[in-house]
């Protein structure tokens, strides 16, 4: 495998281990590409095939060594692609669904107004917004040609390492059959609907990096197109490693089409909540040919992976009826007063088999949701919630013949001593298929911090074995995440999601710790800021104390001042008695009046 | 037990039990004293006599219940109280130390301009900043009348309940024996330098709620008096338990005076530092006369509890040559550096027994420092820093036997897998001494965020027996932290202490969940909002989607808008099918058809 580098040769011409920063050259000449972080570039791995090119981080260090990160912010931060997001990305993977010949394209459904929540009875009905309308190329949906299963899955079973499947080993530094078997054995998915080629393939499984996803959505109050195609690249440019669209408003397809265009990352959404939109709301009204019809729309569009509430079945609302916040999760309550209407089982269990048909072929990922996921504290663990599980353990087993990848979706708020149950119940029940949870929030008390609230349980049930975590930001409760909402989730879920492969002992999770705890002892300030998981944040909250320029490479910081740091003292220590633990033994009693004559060494020239 | 309320008799006039929210008539009336949060009031808990009234925060909610939360802002936040911080807060606790019979008054320590960090060979040299001297009523120290210890620790070993014993009591709500009895072993410690009698008592032990410290402190960069006691005072009215005076700059003397003397909180500091300070910096020059003189000043002042780092002996210096950050605890590196300098051992090692001696005359506690905490992940729990443990367990040990106070400092970086062994060792160690850890830091990759890195590693650890949490803000590694840093680390490591204290199962912990889980159930805005760790900010949020005054009676929110929401679904289907799971269930299929037909009650009035 070889690294490419996609800087202009102009800032190539600072070379390969120069000991100053090279970072800052590019960010002189391209600011638009560069932005604030300066000092890391794109490249590329190559698998074995040129097509196959997996996009990775590269941070050049000042000392002239480079670390290697995983890198989720698609051709947007690769100054030498031009993106346009009235195009949208190149389909990377067009080549590889179509070599498989298992696809074909054809006709697709007709969009219909309603889809994007234009009633008929409206004044403006049957008028699409069409300034809105995605203007890229035009595309045919594409799906299986025989009705079999066109799924990762299907291809892990019968021994077939997919191109995808390699993109994602060299992703994860794993063999591209560890990779073939884990998805074989639904431990992990790899969620890659044949319509949204423009992914760049990732997995999500325990055996792999955990994975953070983002959620972004208009709602019937708030928030434009435009906006959430905003919010999802940004919320991939700080690492989200998939993006679930939420949109409860109008033009939810047409928002859709335009964040599916324009995203790297596979992107999930709910589709019950568009459904409900087209009986205008009215739960009682929906009916399996609209819940189906909308699967199709979406899964013709591309997307990659479906929460659907098929757990909520009439039998297990009244588990509810005790609790001290009932039904919080949208799509539970929907699905819990549609069975209470109608008296009936719900449509999604009862219809679940052929569900799975339509998602196999297109290679459509189930997120099996727990709509019956605790509210509160309190709520934890109950009955309900677990009743809903093993129901969910059931689907999967049903999903799996079918070839169709699955995921359990998991809680919520849950007290830090109730967590543990969560994964090792769920990964008993599901036959170890990948856990995705939100949170879980570990209080109730602190509404506007529930990020962090959440970031414990998430780092916590992570390293016990959930493969991807679904962010919570600080309005959680309160309203709709903002862009510097969006930011601060993703980063404190990546910090949940980082902590937790360490803990896991993932290889070489570790190296990105080690080399900023390097830079951090050597003073290496440019360093240290370029590894951070936010750099721009860790080099403005410096500045705000220590604003000037010489203060980047001193041997000191505002913290203790010039006086006297800690870990200059540690070096020093280390410069005058060797390096190793022996020659410091060895050498410390000859050496200590000499330590003594040289005390002022240890010390920076004092200001005062 | 009473409690006493102090709002003012206009504002008592909206009454007990009304429907109405009570808190806005006091902010109306009052705008200086309540601030922006309206809806909870100061009052007090009386104990066995008059003079015995611990504060408690009351939540006033709108259904005529009423919460009461743990309270650490003092006096400030009680309208009826005047304070002025040139005089400084009253006495609370003298009337119970003069009562005890066992103190003197004596002429003390001179105070010297080196107090101040003044050298005598500056141009300014003897002349202390007069003006920043603090105001207030003269004072003369006070201490052990005979010699014998008169700490909390000696008294619970004999048996007495202190008043101070008391106040805690009511305070935790458990019995004063439950009190005596854990401090008697050891277990907690309540830290009450004689010469500190402002504070309002608290404890810390792995029995009671989980305490968090503030540190705040100028440096030789930056800050001023003022600002320290301002960030004192901001600290506890977001729940500082207790508050750290680091500084190291100039006016240290002045600063920590102006800092006690209007503390309702405990108040620690690190000797060394300002010993250091003494002689210039010049860790070598440091002697036992020097940092013996530093206590006994700090002491005759009314530091509540003094961080010695008498376990960075000689011989462990050289374990931490292969580490990766080397020492990064400051006064580990002073120490280190000492030992290194004049190659013998820790003079505060050999003179361990005297300090004690000097402690138990003002009952100051001890807080054993970690000087050899792992500074990066990689370092964790590695030999320096357990052979620094188990020193600490026979300090621990020594101090006991001179009835002195003792807790001990905990690490730093650990990543989750490894930071149950620090808590379990800790405890076997050092006799179940109260663990008051730094974080821990779960991954080193996210500087800016490790408040949040370290509330993950906090709230597992607390969870596990840790007894005090010392806060982490955005700014750690990269700077100072000002007022907004200060309250974000607070409230984080709020956070993490309640999310301990329930999975502890601390009986009443939960009840803070319950009751804003059922506010937020119930739309009940203005509880959640006034039940918050942080109401200022849970509002903002919140007004900043939806910024109508009805919107925060509204029964939906920004998440789901009008149309449909979750929660009140989830009210409808109880208030459609009664209110148990038996009435659910037996009523369910009589009453489908009656929903199907009510169905559009589910819902709001549309608006569009």
């Amino acid at each position: 495998m070889t690294i490419e580098d996609t800087r202009t040769p102009a800032s190539n011409q600072t070379g390969g281990t120069s000991a100053t920063s090279r970072g800052e050259s590019p960010q002189a000449e391209e600011p638009q590409e560069a932005g604030k972080s300066i000092g890391w570039h794109k490249a590329y791995v190559e698998g074995s095939r040129p097509d196959l090119r997996v996009p990775v981080r590269q941070v050049h260090l000042t000392n002239g060594q480079s670390v290697t990160l995983y890198d989720t912010s698609g051709p947007y931060t690769d100054p030498t692609v031009e993106t346009d997001v009235r195009r949208g990305l190149v389909p990377l993977r067009e080549n590889w669904i179509i070599a498989r010949g298992d696809t074909e394209e054809y006709a697709g459904r007709p969009v219909r107004p309603e889809d994007d929540g234009i009633k008929h009875t409206s004044p403006r009905g049957g008028l699409r917004n069409l300034d809105a309308v995605f203007p890229g190329r035009p595309r045919q949906p594409r799906r299986s040609r025989d009705g079999r299963a066109v799924t990762q899955l299907a291809y892990a079973r019968r021994g077939e390492i997919t191109p995808e499947m390699e993109y994602v080993a060299v992703r994860e530094n794993v063999s591209p059959e560890v990779v073939r078997e884990e998805i074989a054995a639904g431990r992990a998915v790899l969620p890659a609907n044949v319509n949204h080629p423009e992914i760049e393939p990732m997995i999500i499984g325990k055996r792999f990096l955990v994975k953070v996803n983002a959620n972004i959505g208009n709602s019937a109050v708030t928030s434009s197109i435009e906006e959430e195609v905003e919010k999802m690249t940004w919320a991939t440019r700080w690492g989200a490693d998939t993006v679930m669209d939420l949109s409860t408003g109008r033009n939810i397809h047409t928002t859709r089409e335009w964040v599916l265009r324009n995203s790297p990352v596979p992107i999930g959404t709910v589709p019950l909540y568009q459904a409900l939109e087209k009986v205008d709301g009215k739960a009682e009204e929906l009916t399996w040919e609209i819940y189906k019809d909308t699967v199709i729309e979406q899964a013709e569009q591309g997307v990659d992976y479906m929460t659907v509430h098929a757990g909520v079945r009439l039998a297990y609302v009244p588990l509810t009826a005790n609790r001290k916040t009932g039904i919080v999760s949208r799509g539970g309550s929907i699905m819990a007063a549609w069975c209470l209407a109608h008296h009936k089982e719900s449509f999604l269990y009862e219809n679940f088999e052929e569900l799975c048909e339509i998602l196999a072929a297109y290679d459509v990922t189930y997120s099996l949701g727990d709509g019956l996921r605790p509210g509160s504290i309190a709520d934890a663990n109950d009955e309900a919630q677990f009743a809903e599980l093993r129901t969910l353990g059931e689907l999967n087993r049903i999903a799996k013949r079918f070839h169709v990848q699955t995921m359990i979706e998991g809680p919520g708020h849950v007290p830090m001593h109730k967590i543990k149950e969560n994964i090792d119940l769920q990964q008993e029940i599901c036959d170890e298929a990948p856990f995705y949870t939100l949170g879980p929030l570990t209080t109730d008390v602190a509404p506007a911090y529930d990020h962090i609230t959440s970031g414990i349980g998430a780092a916590m049930i992570a390293w016990w074995g959930t493969a991807m975590l679904c962010y919570v930001t600080p309005k959680e409760h309160l309203g709709l995440p903002n862009r510097d909402d969006v930011k601060t989730g993703v980063i404190t879920y990546k910090i949940a999601a980082h902590a937790a492969d360490i803990a896991k002992g993932h290889p070489g999770a570790q190296e990105w710790d080690d080399a900023l705890s390097d830079a951090r002892f050597e003073f290496r300030w440019e360093d240290q800021f370029n590894l951070a998981l936010d750099p721009d944040t860790a080099r403005d909250f410096h500045d705000e104390t220590l604003p000037a320029e010489p203060a980047k490479t001193a041997h000191f910081c505002s913290m203790c001042g010039p006086k006297f740091c800690s870990m200059k003292i540690s070096q020093d220590i280390r410069r005058e008695h060797g390096g190793s633990r022996a020659e410091i033994e060895a050498g410390m009693a000859q050496k200590s009046k000499e330590f003594a004559q040289a005390g002022n060494r240890v010390y920076l020239p004092i200001a005062d």
